[in-house]
């Protein structure tokens, strides 16, 4: 049977690489990083090697990188340390970040009392600059959350202008960078970003790992507390062979970055191409169209059909082999709409049925080719 | 170079069935649990049958079994949700505990403002249950959060009868048992614990995968917010593989359980013989030397020799490729002497250098032989 899998935002297949490297690992250096003997100097030194990796890709120091078991513990650990630590009182996000983001600051509104502001959007899901200026013009302490690449849409954060802003108004920058770091490279000498998010499992290395960059002397305190691993930042031992599966992967991202980019956008430029020739009246979500305001990696298309009629659209998709989704994995299981497409659609679009494809390096044109005609088929049903 | 590893309470190697698991599931299965696509769905599969086993292994179902990151992740949550969420105003645990636990109900104590009691132990680790009754006699909402096996002397808690003494109070029961599952059968419908932490690599399983147990209607609110996974109780993708490389090495564990029990009860007996015919006046800490009273894996020895002389002996050990530690792994960054030992010893024995040998069914006698041998030579100089 056909599989065609496009959902690379929801998790990647694992580089065959990282894969026995890992694997090696487990196998010959199980050391605990925490042990003084030769087993665990073993381990700690490939630990502190891949931090130093991981910083020098992000051009930071290794001091200022955190394991963490993902994207969302990194999330729900800056934001909650900030706002216990550093007497964060407001924090300024969107409405269409993830809700590793978005759950975390409604309890801490809720708990902790803090004021959140949510920054206007246009209908391509672009932030409203001169709101978020007027949004960062008061005595509280602010940290001004917003995503680098935004995981159903693909737009792309213009975080340099982002953090000009923050800096003249004292106000602290968090991005979640799940969706971008692997596929985009950021220099964190050259943007002030004091946290930053990421996930192994988004750039083709393994579940269940992630870092926080940290900006040095922060001042932020551990959400999981116990040893002094991760320069008492992250208590709980070391995931040795998992955080050399994360250095491994983002050593083939960087590696091959340009390359593998320019496939990218050539093969969702196409996927666009064939869309719209063989779909008359396709619609795209947010810059998901724009191949430069909007990653190669995530496409989100509006189908002209009426949303009844598209109940059963990603059960037939499946049937053929095609795995795609409405929206993030995380609220896939609930027959919620996307919060991200409610956000900015107006009534009529968001009655339509919209499917997100997500592309990664392993997929063809052939396979584009493929899903294009199952889905010209559904829609002309 | 001969290279002897006694350090399994610090971190254990992994069986190589594991491993391959490990590999395979991350090879063919990478989908994301939460996507409802084949991919997504086989995923799932294999965490709610992994689910299962380790239900089934604990005598509970399914639902009460919660994937973390580690035992450390899943002692900061359950402490952490039941100050918030429970109600809890009054943790009783003791001077020994893990500072998974120890730190977490420490940073409650000065952020919530809870009371901490420790109860009183003798000079072997072993609770006085009459404190503990008294205090449970209190007007409080209490937690009562004992270990199960002892990570330094490897002393095991009655735990059926505290949890007889908890549920005649009204408390709360919480065991770390991140020591004692994959060694120790434990079976909760016959003892009636709340909430209990256990983690994958000290059983031969995967590092970065534990798990909690929650019992049913507790009430308990995440520690990590964002998605919906974990049935809402903890958020961020699932680790498949090491979820499956949990379950694997659980099983194992419990197919050979009374063959590897006796076999490190055996392993054990021989090493306190050796050590003690070959090292007059050496000492056992806690119960560590009582067969029935401790756990086979753990033996902490305290030498004959004042502790000046003995400052490089975990280094002289090291040189001879022996892996043993002096407390737990966590602690043996710092010089900090073990908080287990200043807990119960008298500040003669306090002087005497303390080493801890922890074992697997991976260890010979040979090994013990060796080590014995090495450590008499050092004892002797």
């Amino acid at each position: 049977m056909v599989q065609v899998y496009f959902d690379n935002a929801a998790t990647t297949p694992l580089r065959d690489d990282v894969i026995k490297r890992i694997a090696e690992v487990m196998k010959s250096q199980f050391g605990n990083p925490s042990s003084s003997h030769s087993f665990g100097r073993l381990s700690k030194s490939l630990v502190e090697k891949s931090r130093k990796t991981v910083a020098k890709c992000l051009n930071v120091s290794a001091g200022e990188i955190i394991f963490t078991s993902g994207g969302t513990e990194a999330n729900n650990f800056i934001l909650k340390s900030a706002v216990k630590d550093l007497g964060v009182n407001h924090i300024i996000t969107s409405r269409i970040e993830h809700h590793a983001v978005l759950n975390t600051v409604q309890q801490l509104e809720l708990d902790k009392a803090i004021k959140v502001s949510y920054v206007n959007l246009d209908a391509n899901g672009e932030v409203d600059f001169n709101h978020l200026e007027a949004l960062l013009q008061t005595d509280a302490k602010s940290l001004v959350s917003l995503m680098h690449i935004n995981n159903e849409i693909g737009n792309i954060l213009d975080l340099k202008r982002v953090s000009e802003l923050c800096k003249a108004h004292q106000a602290l920058l968090h991005t979640d960078a799940v969706q971008s770091i692997g596929h985009y490279k950021l220099d964190l000498e050259a943007i002030a970003i004091d946290f930053l998010t990421a996930s192994a499992h988004k750039f083709h290395g393994p579940k269940g790992l992630g870092f926080a960059f940290i900006r040095k002397n922060s001042g932020i305190q551990p959400l999981i507390v116990g040893g002094e691993q991760e320069r008492g930042l992250r208590a709980g031992t070391e995931n040795v062979p998992s955080i050399v599966g994360l250095e491994t992967a983002l050593i083939l991202a960087h590696d091959n970055f340009e390359t593998e980019f320019q496939f990218l956008k050539a093969l969702k430029g196409y996927f666009i191409e064939k869309l719209t020739s063989e779909i008359p009246n396709i619609a795209f979500n947010g810059h998901s169209k724009d191949l430069e305001k909007s990653s190669p990696t995530l496409l989100s298309v509006r189908l002209p059909m009426p949303e009844d009629k598209a109940a059963m659209i990603l059960f037939q998709l499946d049937l053929k082999g095609v795995a795609c989704s409405r929206g993030s994995a995380c609220q896939s299981g609930s027959s919620k709409k996307s919060h991200v497409l409610e956000a900015i659609l107006n009534d009529e679009d968001l009655q339509k049925p919209s499917l997100r494809f997500s592309l990664s390096v392993f997929n063809t044109k052939e396979e584009v080719d493929y899903v294009v005609n199952v889905l010209k088929d559904l829609v002309n049903v």
